[in-house]
């Protein structure tokens, strides 16, 4: 089943794109935070790397909080649960880093992510971000599901090529190399929730 | 061995739809609180994708409370066991997702299930309600059981015409794409206990 | 080695009927109480399932503290034991549930088992009773063991036909379809130990 | 290697009997009490069904501190280690249930624990002693190691007749069916340290 | 894909040398931390090698926290997360040891590691440095990457002379055989932040 | 790589001697402290019957603080690491547990470890020194890192003859059958820092 763009800008969930054997897919990535201890859940069917990639984000985005005006006690105060539909289909690797960093800040300001946005890109502990596989075939996908705009690894942009003129031209790719770009793309300001 | 209708409406137990190389086959969620400190257990031999349903389905109830009238502390103060019987029969995929949300919330709030419906779709965290397969199969068992009412995902109603035209006519249908349609479906207003 | 009917009634032990591939057999469920912090253990060489049905039976009682006058709060005061001896024999599957639940509640309760009583069913969180496999072999076994009335889960009335009449007219079957009339029928009360 | 009777009584070792493939031999059981929390640690390359043979033990002494004039919270004031050398030796079977509850109720006393008895059976939360394999190989390696006195299981003084007669001349044989005489019979007063 | 020489000094970074069955490749060890309670984190798909010389690493610069003006409690205040990208690639070994604490000891005391500085080493809990295997391929990719200085075993002196000359001469090789050394060349002063 | 004796008496290290399929080798066995609330860290790819070595090293230790000279709280008050280098070599047995009791012991009271004693040993709960095995090969790589004392269990005597003549005449070796007559060699005094 081949996912679609959001229809509304959304608060605490982010377009990534996948890249399988089947082909190139997107995903959703959603965070739901509720008042609690700090307890961080990962469920879709995540594999090892993808959790990892996870708390990556995690704990970025916790050694930043003050930049990103985020309660630098929220890991306490709140339990987070990242999850990633749909449930059945296993899902591996580091490229949602950024994905699922966007969607934790999200969820953690209140700041909506811009609906026609896909990203994917593996995030360091550092914020920065790495170059992944199968970028012709997540733009593929992210073009058929109405993404217009896709944020990807600064050291990826030597890739663009591979991806057919007819697409690509549809398409806006942002190359970035470190989380903040990512933020500052993606996401709108909080009291500015555009349609 | 073929399940049947509850023969009064339930709290804490809600009727969801299976569907195994066997054919399909109902099965109750049953949700038990006691006081406690919040440990959720998920029994009745449930495979991962099954329990991390569970989970996303309690996080979207916990990010929900207050919406939902349940106190938003109710994760701390009480120990909830969500089983399926008959425990020796392996269950997984995440199907059951709006299955044990219902319960889960008809446990919570006092709001008794209403015994005719079943009910079939993945859950988010963000309560959408995802397809899921064999549905066919789950309605004949459906009907079999006597449940006249079934709760599906917007996205299953193309399945629809799938279903034999004899029993299809003797089911309503009731597609969703929010566990809050399901919720205001399914659950009855708690004072309110009809035979 | 084939086990014997209790020479007394027990406080926090019930005797249970096992069917495996060798035949059938009697098994006593023991249940310890010890002042504690509500940890749960279950020994016994039990598989997932035995240990996810004495859960469930854990789980009703905690619920149902009040009608069963029991300490609301016994989970946090004890720690409790639950074994199944012979500690080398692998035991599985969910048709020791009503004897668990049993045990422990007489354990709770300081109420006495009825030793003459043999009884299996799987359990559920409402305490509903399900049916079980190999009531034949389980009969007969309890029978060679001493006991003369055999609790068994209503559905399974209609395989009374299987086992032989010369045996049947020794037994008295209750049939059952909720924990509270196993209960009713096997606990005596407090200070009314029968020899 | 086989092994010999301890030289003096000691407290907080008892003395069992194994039987592998390879023969009988005599095995220690030490136990060790520090000041600590309740943590319950179980070393000697033990299998599972020794591992919780051990727990039943534990249990049962706890449920009987009382009786046994031990300190009622001592699971929660020391950190108790059961260790079974010969380290790199697997060892498994719930043979040594009565000698590991005899060494813990040595250390939790301080009465010291016969040189010259072994023993051998499995013990229940009730404190049931219940019937072992292997006495004859386990006999012959007890009379081997210098042990004059076997306690053993009453349900298996019928296999006494298997032994040697030369050999089981020379040993007495103390049958019992409950913890209690295990102990009534290995254990010294606290202030009688015989020899 | 080959990693390069980072472009600035770094806090709580720290390259090191990886040998695998595809060559050399160098490879960034990032800690970062965030206020919390003294977990530790360990990410990059690292085999249990690696993770146990982490937690040497780690457990040395605990023990001598004074001398390397570090809080005593820093374990305690702080949850300390290490990560090695590229997240999908396994990483195992102990060489990585001194790389992983000149990491920690840079983010915890706030001292920028020279970026021109690759290591590798194994680490004892005495700080001890021993020897690594690989470093002929090591140090082609660290060359390769733009790193000009190499810290290296002391045990490993005698391996220099695989290096091809060409290569080996735009290179310098510090021998160390404790860590003190290594930190005494890697890290700058805290307020010498040099370019 | 074969080790070599320690340069100077050690304070937290002690020297075992290891035997593989491989020959002989001498291992260090290193102890780390911090401040911290009793956790025991075992790292250096040990097998479980190296970790329950350890442990029962632990134990003793703990059973024995007073006489050892040692706060009986120190597992409250400090986080332990055990390690043994080369990390990437697996190590397993018990025959290390003497050399893993007198680190400990010498970390614990500050009390260095002589350089020049190497020693192999199992240990039990109550201190006693159990045979090893390839006592021959140990003593020949003993002697070959410069070690010219070796602490060996009582019961392996009888295997000194296997030793060629040339190494035995100068090796000393002291049979023990209690860690405290290993402890009484082993250990100097704390403030008699010989060499
Ligand atoms: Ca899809
Ligand atoms: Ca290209
Ligand atoms: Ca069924
Ligand atoms: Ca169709
Ligand atoms: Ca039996
Ligand atoms: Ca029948
Ligand atoms: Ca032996
Ligand atoms: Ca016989
Ligand atoms: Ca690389
Ligand atoms: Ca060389
Ligand atoms: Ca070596
Ligand atoms: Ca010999």
């Amino acid at each position: 089943r081949y996912g679609l763009m959001e229809e509304e800008n959304q608060i605490g969930a982010a377009t990534g794109l996948a890249y399988t054997s089947a082909g190139g897919d997107i995903l959703s990535i959603e965070v739901s935070l509720a008042k609690g201890k700090g307890k961080l859940t990962l469920t879709g069917k995540l594999g090892d790397v993808m959790k990892e990639s996870a708390q990556a984000a995690f704990s970025y985005i916790r050694s930043r909080a003050d930049e990103l005006k985020i309660d630098p006690n929220f890991h306490e105060n709140f339990d987070i649960h990242i999850h990633v539909p749909e449930g059945a289909t296993p899902k591996d690797g580091p490229s949602a880093g950024i994905t699922m960093a966007t969607a934790l800040v999200s969820a953690l300001t209140g700041r909506p992510v811009r609906k026609e946005v896909g990203m994917t890109g593996e995030i360091t502990l550092r914020g920065r971000v790495l170059p992944i596989g199968g970028l012709k075939e997540k733009s593929l996908s992210a073009h058929r599901a109405g993404i217009t705009t896709i944020i990807i690894p600064a050291d990826n942009e030597k890739d663009l090529e591979d991806i057919p003129e007819s697409v690509r031209e549809q398409l806006t790719f942002i190359p970035v190399d470190h989380l903040d770009k990512v933020l500052q793309y993606a996401l709108l300001e909080e009291n500015n929730e555009s349609k």
